[in-house]
């Protein structure tokens, strides 16, 4: 078949040339004698003529049939402005159908009014709207540009296996059971972590893998049951090295597809600074808005409430939105308030209004004149500026304003349009976090991740303030990856297991074969793993998922179009030596 | 950590530089009061000293322990040849140690005397050996050079499913029992076939993706329950088009790799040639030694073996090795006899030996001087010349001598040395083959693929002389990659369908959501799957898989060292509703 070039390729200094293209009939009219025809590519798009001499040989033509064109490229006399080729189109001077097509079940045009699950069930013909395309292309970018810039750093692709061991926790494995070993199963990796450390080890220094992981979980709208992670890990380094090399990657993913030049160096913040000032772990740097803990403006506070909370080791916490005065009516403020109760169990929202000079608002009459004076310094209010204030624990108070920081930043319209890229590290996360269901403190990260030297000697008398070498890379708000140092010392392995509460015959029987990698010389190391998906959604622009995934399931886990889960024969069952329960 | 380069690059050129290195202690000799350490990188090796100076710092290193070093690059005294960085040596100025390690279980070294198995166990510990470690670098070559190729050739990677649905036939599917749908199932794909079909209908148009396999086969030595792919599919395309894309891509990875420029073209045979010149449709052409069919010759004969043959539509074939008539004696003759009877349930061994212009061996009594002269004229023998007879089915004489050409080439050491690449495109595929077990034609490709235009007619009537367009190419008598023109017609896919005895009802139970998508305007299309693993081998000049596979499995499906599959928690069972089956 011959094609001399992509038809959304042409414009009008192609006017006069000769071309042959192939493509989908995208949109057909007829005008008098003529036919027209919008025949579609991967290019894109362009308008055909057949005139009364051919029109006759496309009369049986309707979407989605395939033909091929010969023409002659010729101006328009009225552009379609709204078309990439739109100052052109193709004077067809032969036509040859390739293939027809019956109607399609779906509005094949990215402003498609198509069901979601529609859409999913004809993938195949979803797939033909260039937004999805596009998506599919840029994914395609992003990796390329990701393989080019870690093989040039020394990096070395190494695919670890998909077909893996269990590992004793592991509600969340997908299972695999074994024909030859009837009774016994793999399992799907959540993330080739135990491979790629077990790669250092093995002295490979520099490991990447655009890795498929499998996690089997209750989805969530921005969850797959298979989803593919940038996995990369390193030796000989600490956290420096792996965040130049991070930021040289997004550097060349951001410049390679959206022509954006990003700061040289990231913003870095330690997590617990990070939570006082966004309450939040993922903070969208987009717009200000910080938190202020204004508890010292009430050491000696008159006012009830506050002094309750602040005996009770809680905090007074303060967010301004600047002009947001007027916005937000007593009863919007009371749906605010609603919003954090349900949320995150705050007993209540104070707010106070600067207007014309004076301070208004729920809280302004309980105050003193100094508190007010003091609250109007600290938090450099004038007119029409808003402040929130949650006076609670300190954890809800900051994740309650954390909140109504995201929440109020769109409502106010304060997140810049166009291609703005906030990146920040958020470091020293804590080594543990308390487990209220198994009653004893777990990883945070992972149990690998190894604590902050100085914080060592704190690993069982103080486990809650022991600060680990675990980092994310947040852009915008969402997290883009998280990694850490790991412990390469098999003595302080062995004390961060057991200050979990695993005794050594516990972490033997989970990690064994782990643990007895670690003896033979094991290098210092450490790696991320970058969520491919989130970081191509981020660059094109949605917030779904399945919009960056070319055969996505649902959120319930089901692939509409092959149908699957499925129910298999039972032999097939017989042969793996399995059975279905029954209910 | 400092480090000014890898201890493998260190020349003669670079003495009275300071260096700083890393590495793991690969070898350690005391001499007098100087001590000689080889510290290894991924790089390679470099032979340190450190003098009575520094020599206490590292009285307690052995083997594998990890080592940073400073000190001053000089020349060796006695060169050492067989390494890389043989002609200097680096004077340790300081040393620290990073890590230690235990006595490690196997010998870390190129030409390692541990067992297979005990290496598998400890595969972090032999992935330090720099076989191996270039094996991995020289896949991952290979995966970038493929990519950078085809996606400059227009071509997308696109990620397909790996929890995909299983088809009823699937009894070598890997298959995932559903948390979420107890009863149903997920299957691990043999390959992207179906997904990548459907992105051609999708309007892809260029496809790839270095792609996951799985095959739950009853393991052979140069198999993996799971293969990676180079899998290619594109639309608007006939045989040359896939064929120019893949003589590329093995242009770019040969140069890339080995240095070595590839013919322009890679030769083509359709394959009942290929069987008849070659016994097989993977022949080595690194040397010659065709099959004749010297059946014309016997015409009249009196020799009663070949003309009862004859009679039954059998034929005589011959095979010339040059110079070899004195190398087989009767005994070695008898063997390569007893080969074929029990591999190809040939019945005899006939031979012909010319020596001294006189024919010799087991036929010369028995046929006529036309005859031996007219052999003499076929077979081109002079002096020295061994031809092998067998006279049977043609399928049982080209398969013997096929075999035995191959046998002959090792033993008479024809393969030539050196990275001499011989490809080779095998067309014209038939396009059925006959099922003894399930006394019916099936698909001999897959049955997606075209049958040849003038072979349609025959579908039904001759379904055995019906050719189709799938091709192999083969390297070095190795199967590099198969692959096909698609159908893209619903007609032909059902009638297909039909001719291997499949009703509508029956294909739309196994492929129903696949057939629908073939209404909506389906473009002629077609690609091939690369065997990557294969592929690497033959660079790295190997003939086990394992040293292509970072964590492999033994061939008997387990992994040793993981110790995977392994039994699981009944809870787990309990979670996806199955149980073991009782035996």
């Amino acid at each position: 078949m011959e094609r001399t070039c992509g038809n959304g390729t042409l414009r009008l200094s192609d006017a006069g040339k000769q071309v042959s293209l192939i493509g989908w009939v995208a949109r057909r009219r007829n005008l008098g004698s003529l036919v027209f025809i919008d025949l579609r590519d991967r290019s894109g798009l362009v308008q055909i003529v057949f005139d009364e001499t051919i029109a006759d040989k496309v009369k049986d033509v309707r979407s989605e049939y395939i033909l091929e064109v010969k023409g002659t490229v010729q101006a328009r006399k009225d552009a379609n402005p709204k078309m990439e080729t739109g100052e052109i189109e193709v004077h067809a001077e032969d036509v040859k159908i390739i293939n027809s097509a019956m109607t399609p079940p779906i509005t094949i045009a990215d402003d498609t009014d198509t069901l979601e699950d529609t859409r999913l069930k004809y993938r195949y013909l979803d797939l033909r709207r260039s937004v999805l395309q596009k998506n599919m292309i840029l994914r395609h970018k992003v990796c390329m540009i990701a393989r080019n810039t870690l093989d040039a750093e020394g990096f070395v692709e190494i695919e670890t296996p998909i077909l893996a061991r269990s590992t004793p926790e592991g509600a969340r494995d997908y299972l695999v059971p074994s024909r030859i070993y009837n009774g016994k199963f793999w399992a799907l990796p959540q993330s080739p972590q135990i491979y790629k450390q077990l790669l250092m080890i093995g002295g490979m220094e520099r490991y990447f893998q655009i890795a498929r992981c499998f996690r089997d979980e209750d989805l969530r709208a921005d969850r797959q049951p298979e989803f593919t992670q940038i996995d990369i890990e390193m030796s000989f380094v600490e956290e420096n090295d792996v965040f130049a090399v991070v930021e040289k990657l997004m550097h060349d993913i951001f410049k390679g597809t959206k022509g954006v030049e990003l700061e040289e160096h990231f913003v870095r913040i330690p997590w617990a600074e990070c939570m006082k000032k966004y309450g939040t772990d993922k903070p969208d740097l987009r717009y200000g808005n910080e938190i202020h803990d204004i508890s010292g403006l009430f050491t000696n506070t008159e006012f009830q409430v506050f002094r309750t909370v602040l005996d009770n080791k809680g905090e007074v916490d303060a967010i301004k939105f600047e002009g947001a005065a007027g916005k937000y009516s007593r009863k919007g403020l009371d749906q605010l308030q609603e919003f954090i109760r349900s949320g995150f169990k705050a007993k209540a929202l104070a707010y106070l209004k600067m207007e014309k000079g004076e301070l208004s608002g729920s809280i302004a009459k309980v105050l003193s004149e100094a508190e007010k004076a003091a609250v109007i310094a600290e938090m450099d209010m004038h007119d029409d500026d808003l402040v929130l204030v949650v006076a609670d624990k300190p954890s809800v108070a900051r994740a309650s304003l954390g909140a109504l920081r995201v929440r109020l930043a769109r409502e106010l319209g304060l997140i810049p349009e166009g291609n703005i890229y906030k990146f920040l590290w958020v470091t020293d996360f804590p080594m543990f976090e308390y487990s209220e269901e198994d009653e004893r403190w777990v990883a945070a990260h992972h149990p690998f991740t190894a604590p902050k030297a100085e914080d060592v000697d704190k690993l069982f008398t103080d486990p809650e303030h022991v600060s680990s070498r675990a980092y994310d890379l947040v852009l915008n708000g969402y997290e883009l990856l998280s990694g850490s140092i790991r412990i390469h010392d098999q003595d302080l392995q062995e004390k961060v297991f057991e200050a979990i509460g695993l005794t050594m015959d516990q972490a033997r029987e989970k990690f064994g074969f782990f643990l007895d990698a670690f003896k033979y010389g094991t290098p210092p190391h450490g790696g991320v793993g970058i969520g491919l998906e989130r970081l191509v959604m981020v660059l094109a622009g949605t917030e779904n998922i399945r919009d960056v995934v070319a055969f996505p399931t649902t959120n319930s886990s089901l692939d509409l179009m092959s149908d699957a889960p499925n129910v298999v024969d039972k032999r097939q069952l017989d042969i793996l030596g399995i059975e279905i329960s029954k209910k």
